[in-house]
């Protein structure tokens, strides 16, 4: 039996539909622990949610029970789902593409999947709608989940190859150019602090010296440029080369990250998901960034 | 005993108003599971909180209480009271109307209801605001009735005449026009998503034929028709007659609501609450949308 | 051992940061029962975070574990601090001046306090980042201290003189002016109903004679007046002295307090915080508002 149970849905709040699933999850597993991880998804923005999901299912117990609802094709033939993934958690949601980044990174670990078709009625409410599968189905998969009930009681075992993985982090793309590298990429986040995520994973910059850190040039598609990457939010200095008090640096969930300090970058720069952000590192001595003979390369 | 206490206010939730019941309720019954159906009722909007707590409460358990404070005459004379409806909940707030869909909907099925007035200072904060009955009268009532206090002990048995009713479901038309008949209503509540509620109960459709669900026309007052009824959200195709991918079903809460397909309706038409909808329904076939005989239907 | 455990901070609602905490907390401390006070804090405001937690906390259970994270030296030498207020509640965040208030009131009342530096890598998550100590400080520290484990465990006593104790409510002036005494404050919050609460605790009042009361007079550096104190929001009438039916009352945090019945003040008066508010008190009979030979006086 487990307990915590997660819900991530473009509902909003205003209305009651969100607590509305959590009275159905009581009525059948009282001793649930609800987290609302985000019901501020844009409507119908399934690519987002699989996003903001991916970003927070790793500091949750494994036994977790993670309940997506970002839904555009409710009532439709589109299959309802519950992925068990060892060590990792579950997962209940429409077959869409919202655990798109979970699957890929997961499964590039080799983990231990399996998939099930919400099909049972049982575990459903009995009056469904055609329109809020999140109350009449989803809810009550995961509570009687988190309750103890098996999977396999959910519907019938279906193969991971036949599940919807749309969606993944666009590709950056790496060129030597002179006597730098230069990495081309995107924004693929803008947060509530309007701090702009990119898709450069911090990994790229593993092996890069203090020195090239301290030289490393990120620019964004307004022609501004930052110098430099900062461990803090409050590291720079405002100087005559940074009058907007933009700096760069790794965001808590790994990538780079531009932000301004005690303000708001997206504002500064009208920022907007999919703008280009571009990193260039300085090749004197011997640059680890990348292996010499590649060009680009692909996140694994 | 009882655990699930839900709230319904319109507090917002910037400030920690809402937070502040949560530490009442949780230092008076340390078991509570505390739901938060909406703190986003617009300011003084009695009604408002009347229709969506309507929309809510039979999704949760017997034993819920379900708290509801908007709550303009905070304060004054008017009462503050505790419900119970057997087999259906227990209900706190002022005695205002707030809880006027649900005590008609009850009435209607000769539900056994009783109404007690909260007078009894030993269950409420012992310094009172004559401003915050949220805090210092309502979420302890909530508390000590969920952790088992008898509904008398809150004060004495009032008759339920006496409750303010004064909130329902504003009424629909239907009038015979030429080879169709003719509904008449409004919009009542717009979602989160921009989806339009009317007031036409999906019961009025019960009885017509596929071939009726597929003519049945959907006029909004800007002038715009929708011809037939969906399933879901994702089933029409966008057309030459259909440009603006609008559509009309049925609501999870069981009333027509008009949609546009992965957009916003409310935004598309300009929508707000109290704008006239109506539907028409081809008489060919025996129709029975209505006994023949009757041309204008009240809601029982 | 205690459950409960509120959060305060600026991360907003639309992204996952506040549900990755609980995730965090429910991983550490599965029986925690966590109440979210406000995530609604302007970016780096920690001047409002403090003001909202100090409004708050007292209608917690002494065991409480309160977490305050509006941080914007995330990351740098700042220090991460636990506080133990005896028979009042636990406090964790960053040491920047976020539990001011709450330190000037207690120490005021001689309340045992201790402080601790969060430094025992044991009670973090083993990666940290430099951005988000809520998830991996914070969050563990009010997990394990809910949990059990003793506040000496989680790093070093530290004197409470050392702590930074900025922010403070901004003080009021009293003068005598020919006939009538005159108090000169100003807004410190404005609510989400647009009232608009001013400096002045509802104690300054506390000797006032009925009549006083009722001839004592608000103005809002708009120019507008009003005249008397009400005791709800639904009390004074809209008449040709009060087209605008404003009205003056203490807030249920005990501070004077503008309102606009059934309405906004906050948008009609065009108010911000800091602006200007004069109280004036008629000299009539013997004024006990303050003693005679005072002309200023400080909060203590």
């Amino acid at each position: 039996m487990s307990n915590v149970i997660t819900l991530l849905t473009d509902f909003g709040q205003e209305d009651p539909y969100v607590g509305i699933m959590h009275g159905v999850i009581y009525g059948i597993h009282p001793q649930a622990k609800i987290v609302d991880l985000s019901h501020s998804v844009k409507p119908q923005k399934v690519e987002q949610g699989a996003f903001l999901l991916s970003n927070s299912y790793r500091y949750f117990p494994a036994s977790t029970v993670h309940v997506a609802v970002v839904d555009p094709g409710v009532g439709t033939e589109r299959r309802a789902i519950a992925i068990y993934i060892r060590e990792v958690g579950n997962f209940i949601g429409p077959d869409n593409g919202v655990f798109s980044y979970i699957l890929q990174a997961e499964s590039s670990r080799n983990a231990a999947i399996e998939v099930y078709e919400l099909t049972n009625p049982v575990y459903q409410l009995p009056l469904q709608s055609s329109t809020f599968h999140g109350r009449d189905i989803f809810a009550p998969a995961a509570a009687y989940l988190a309750k103890g009930i098996a999977l396999s009681e959910l519907g019938p075992n279906i193969p991971l190859e036949q599940l919807i993985k749309d969606f993944q982090i666009p590709k950056w793309e790496m060129k030597k150019s002179g006597k730098a590298k230069r990495a081309r990429g995107q924004i693929i986040h803008i947060d509530h602090f309007g701090n702009l995520i990119t898709n450069f994973p911090t990994s790229l910059f593993a092996d890069l010296s203090q020195e090239q850190l301290k030289e490393l040039k990120v620019r964004h598609s307004s022609g501004l440029t930052i110098t430099g990457l900062q461990k803090t939010y409050n590291q720079s200095k405002r100087t005559a080369f940074n009058i907007y008090s933009l700096i760069s640096l790794f965001s808590s969930s790994s990538y780079l990250e531009i932000a301004k300090i005690n303000g708001n970058a997206s504002t500064l720069l009208a920022a907007s998901i999919g703008q280009k952000v571009s990193v260039e590192v300085p090749l004197n001595r011997e640059t680890k960034l990348l292996p010499a003979n590649i060009d680009k390369l692909e996140i694994s």
